[in-house]
């Protein structure tokens, strides 16, 4: 194994930047930034000491050194860090004599992938490593801890401890194979693999609001022209402008506007006016609309209370449904300019708070635009789950589809009383997807894809 | 003395993040993020000790935590630093939880102002804290680095023993003053003023050349349209693209390109061609070349080899002249385009290395671009002190001419034969300034002005 080494801190000029070094050698090398009359050689693990770096007979720097013995490191091997003074120069100057000493630059994660190959961590906890980093607001970032403490660990053990009791008990027939006996109770299989089936189907199912969660709730603005739907976000952004960010879309340079509301992340898309047109260029426009309502998880379906009539509205919001499938997503009407009309009108939402909620505001006046942050904040409460063991990781939900599969395949098979060695292959397809989540099975193409997009010095 | 707090670490995310405290309560608000079982209120400093630290019962993160106990650390107050994992909202919670258990928020500088406060640093040597994680080059990081070893406070505590032996000499006369005698030799003071006076005008002058090398060296290009100006500066960038970058000009929206060449930085400033005009917008153009030129510490005048006559560029830089006082630049002559003539004209070439350095180069061809960069380091190695204790700091400088200012008036009035107590006021009035300078005297006015310029955290 050779020694890696990096710049830890983020970029940029800082009062400090610590550079890490990691490996058999991360001793050794670093030994050669310090006079000898420093001590670092005989310096004990986590002690923190202060010494000059030199290049050469070239004072670089004052910084503060600590070791870590392997295993107690993070990545379970040798380490170094140095806490320099957080120049740009110092920081490039101090990575350079480390490769000059036989260190090589770290590839993004490679750290926590070291940490993951030493036994530090499983897989899914070396992933919340990046999705912790990356975490913006307070529900990613518990997503995240509960990932690194072994949330979704715990949950693939116990799945595991299951599937291997089933497989147990089917190989005990196959050993038997040639007495032509059945030891396992076909109905307390079936029973046993239908426990498996929602455990595993229950926590595929949590990736849905999982992901929200992490990548931030999307959640569309749509309506007629001029029901005030630009007004609404301003409102929302002005409400909470200490969080406010604009964050160029990814796709057709959509500008989003995201809003961190009670912890939670919201991208708010504001859409072009919906309405019957002839003009090509509005309506490319009212299609981008329908595009971004499609890809929302929200909408927030706006309505002019002081001129749109109830048929008016069950009759546009008709024509949305004929374009957007509607069964998914989680709708909230809301009656604007109630600074107009004095009331809203009272029927009308009745008659929809029958199936969706509904709100009346006037956005303009800033009225009531909390109620509009509440109905957001009751949508993530209603999916969450207590425990917070909610899957965010796409490879993870891969997996678990197809372990969910497996288990129905086998089920399925149960059931046609196929041959028990059919049965125990579906169960070791399952075992062998638990293990590739929990990267007790890996290849260097999952790693590579996993640690790729970490940052480096991570 | 309150407590402060601060991200130390460069703004952003990255794999890692340093929070530090430091002040009497550092320990205490510290332990309220850990649990009692961590251990964290009886770890001994300088340890390193990972731990899980929580918001109530909330686990934020897993850090490693260290303690500075006063007076060794560097603020030499009581210290803690916690490194996190570098999400923007781990950084912010844990310094949120800090302020919430009795820390403030540190203003910009105020570690390094504490530094200076508890006798750590003297007030060059805070000053050289602040160069140095600004410095963007190995010649500013060497300046940086010597006056934080105590360059500049070892050259003024020379300065000081010698004015105070004068004065106590002077002051010897003053205590027997009404007995009208004269012990000091009006001669030997002078010539020991004449030796102080010496060593702070070199050090005052030190500061044109040292100020340059911290900022970098303004290099304007200069010539008539279409000598080929723009094509040297893409050949110098080009020649050293890895470190090239475009820094937007702080004045008049020009664009200088920087550019490091053996270490110091270069400030390139492109400039329109000069020519006769009656064009109001090229007049305009024009007189911002000259600006530059004025600004500039090196001048690359350029002339075309294959289009130009010996009058002709002599005619054109006597027209530069009348602009721009040429006296204090150092000019370089170019002969461009010599790919189109075979030689550089060779008489000419003579003519102007009697005054001025001249290079032949084909900038389009890239030929000969490398003798321009050595002519650069040549202007840099000419005025570079060998042991590189060069005043870089403004306040230093000015402080510096008053000292200058003070030992001339005394030399002029030992001279003129004026009273021994009015003597005494001038070595006090420069005793004073070096007080200032080494912040042994110090207002707050003075050291908000220093330590505002910091980044904070530092």
């Amino acid at each position: 194994m050779d020694t890696i080494c990096a710049i830890s801190t983020a970029q940029g000029v800082g009062a400090i930047a610590v550079v890490r070094a990691s490996g058999p050698s991360a001793f050794e090398a670093a030994g050669h930034l310090f006079r000898p009359e420093a001590g670092i050689s005989t310096l004990p693990a986590q002690q923190a000491k202060f010494a000059h770096l030199y290049d050469g007979e070239q004072l670089v720097d004052q910084v503060v050194v600590l070791k870590y013995a392997a295993p107690r490191s993070y990545t379970g091997e040798d380490m170094v860090e140095i806490s320099c003074h957080g120049s740009l120069y110092i920081q490039k100057k101090i990575l350079e004599l480390l490769i000059e000493h036989g260190c090589r630059m770290a590839m993004p994660g490679e750290f926590t992938q070291r940490a993951f190959m030493n036994g530090k961590l499983d897989l899914p906890q070396a992933e919340a490593v990046g999705d912790l980093i990356n975490s913006q607001s307070e529900t990613s970032h518990h997503l995240a801890i509960n990932q690194l403490r072994g949330g979704i660990s715990k949950k693939m053990h116990q799945l595991r401890e299951s599937l291997v009791h089933v497989a147990s008990l089917l190989e005990l027939e196959l050993d038997f194979s040639e007495e032509d006996v059945t030891f396992a109770n076909r109905e307390d299989l079936d029973r046993l693999l239908a426990e498996i089936a929602t455990e595993a189907d229950t926590l595929a199912q949590s990736f849905k609001i999982g992901n929200l969660l992490k990548t931030g709730i999307p959640v569309a603005i749509v309506g007629r022209p001029n029901v005030g739907k630009s007004t609404l976000l301003n409102a929302l952004l002005q409400h909470d402008r200490a969080i406010v960010s604009q964050v160029p879309g990814t796709t057709r340079d959509t500008i989003e506007d995201t809003l961190t509301i009670g912890g939670t992340l919201f991208r708010f898309i504001d859409t072009a006016g919906l309405r019957n047109t002839n003009d090509e260029v509005e309506q490319y426009g009212i299609e981008r609309s329908y595009e971004a309502a499609r890809r929302a998880a929200v909408i927030l379906y706006l309505c002019d209370n002081s001129q749109q009539s109830r048929s008016e509205i069950l009759d546009d919001f008709h024509n949305l449904q004929a374009q957007v499938d509607t069964l998914d997503k989680h709708i909230i009407f809301i009656f604007n300019k109630i600074d107009l009309v004095n009331e809203a009108q009272g029927g009308m939402m009745d008659k929809i708070e029958e199936r969706y909620p509904a709100i009346a505001i006037s956005a303009k006046a800033r009225q009531f635009v909390n109620d509009v942050e509440d109905a957001l904040l009751d949508f993530v409460e209603s999916h969450r789950v207590q425990d917070m063991a909610l899957l965010t990781n796409e490879r993870h939900y891969g997996l678990l589809k197809s372990i969910s599969k497996s288990i129905a395949d086998a089920r399925q098979g149960l059931a046609e009383g196929i041959p028990t060695d059919l049965l125990v292959e579906d169960i070791r397809a399952a075992l062998t997807d638990i293990g590739t989540l929990t990267g007790t099975i890996s290849t260097d193409d999952i790693l590579n894809n996993i640690f790729g997009h970490f940052c480096i010095g991570k």
